[in-house]
């Protein structure tokens, strides 16, 4: 330990706090002294509730979404729709798209999304699961949910021409304003979209 | 598990995010579903930089600083001057002195600043222990370096009145501008501080 700075294990931690994402050195040294000033206890249940994420958590074998057991509770479950398979980039997007209440079928879960530039080829994603998939049966209809970025759009017109001799309906998600926007303030594309895509009052 | 939701330990550790100071629920999300993703070393480090810092800091004995061992490196050093001692709230207040190079003498941290409101009396500080070693001799000069808030002035005032009768000087950071700082911009007390405190050119 230098005379002056901080004890190594200070300095860890705000090492260790800083490779989150969107934690500067400054929220990092916040965060480390923080934990310091808390109950030993919260540090202690932070740290187990890391540890039991790594160890507790896989993935589903059928739609790779997280899991504690595989199959998941929604692969597993018998209230869903099996012919229809919703396609997201992220576990996250699984919670997001179930937060709606409006879908009742299962998912698939890509794990990312076709970046050339970041080395994410088709192989590095669940591309090849979804066709298998598809290709056993049951599934009706493949709806994409990748985000509308140039690279989620981009893997989904790579997957749905991977589809498309499958026989299976692929659809996407709309393209619009969204719900309390200001039409000042909307950038071009969406507002192009939203005109392509106009609807009968 | 809810069938919807996300799997226990995920949710367990958005929770335990959340209750880190700076960081919203849904900052907490992004870290979790991060974590998630990262090398298991990655969680792994974090959480033992999290248990270490509980268990190898300590405060040391003489000047409440975090150390890992009691005393600490600037008390034992030799090379600093024990006349003088630099009081202030944190111990990250320690670290951000220190960086400026400027001071060679010892330090005293409170470990918070007088708060009626939240419930910090004199007796959650560690001034009766200042007050030891003041009384104890050698020191000559105690620089209160407090923040320059309500409640780090009032401790301030607080500290001085009782170190006064033991004969020792007591000082204080000065305050005026800070540099690079906007005439245009500065608050009416900063300005009022910097003129009753100006200069010889």
């Amino acid at each position: 330990m230098p005379e002056a700075g901080a004890p190594e294990p200070i300095a860890r931690l705000v090492q260790e706090f800083s490779k989150l994402p969107g934690i500067g050195p400054k929220s990092a040294q916040r965060l480390a002294y923080h934990v310091l000033r808390a109950p030993e206890d919260d540090a202690r249940a932070l740290a187990r509730a890391l540890a039991d994420v790594k160890e507790r958590i896989v993935f589903c074998g059928t739609c790779f979404n997280i899991t504690e057991r595989d199959p998941c509770g929604l692969c597993e479950s018998d209230n869903r729709d099996r012919t229809l398979v919703c396609v997201v980039e992220q576990p996250l997007d699984v919670l997001v798209v179930e937060r709606t209440g409006g879908f009742r079928g299962l998912y698939h879960v890509l794990h990312g999304a076709l970046n050339p530039i970041d080395g994410v080829g088709p192989e590095q994603l669940r591309i090849q699961e979804l066709l298998g998939r598809v290709e056993a049966g049951d599934v009706a209809e493949v709806i994409m949910a990748t985000n509308p970025s140039l690279e989620g759009e981009a893997t989904s017109m790579y997957v749905q021409r991977l589809l498309q001799p499958l026989g299976v309906r692929v659809t996407r998600l709309a393209r619009g304003l969204p719900s309390g926007a200001d039409l000042e303030y909307m950038d071009d594309l969406t507002l192009s979209r939203a005109l392509e895509g106009r609807q009968e009052l």
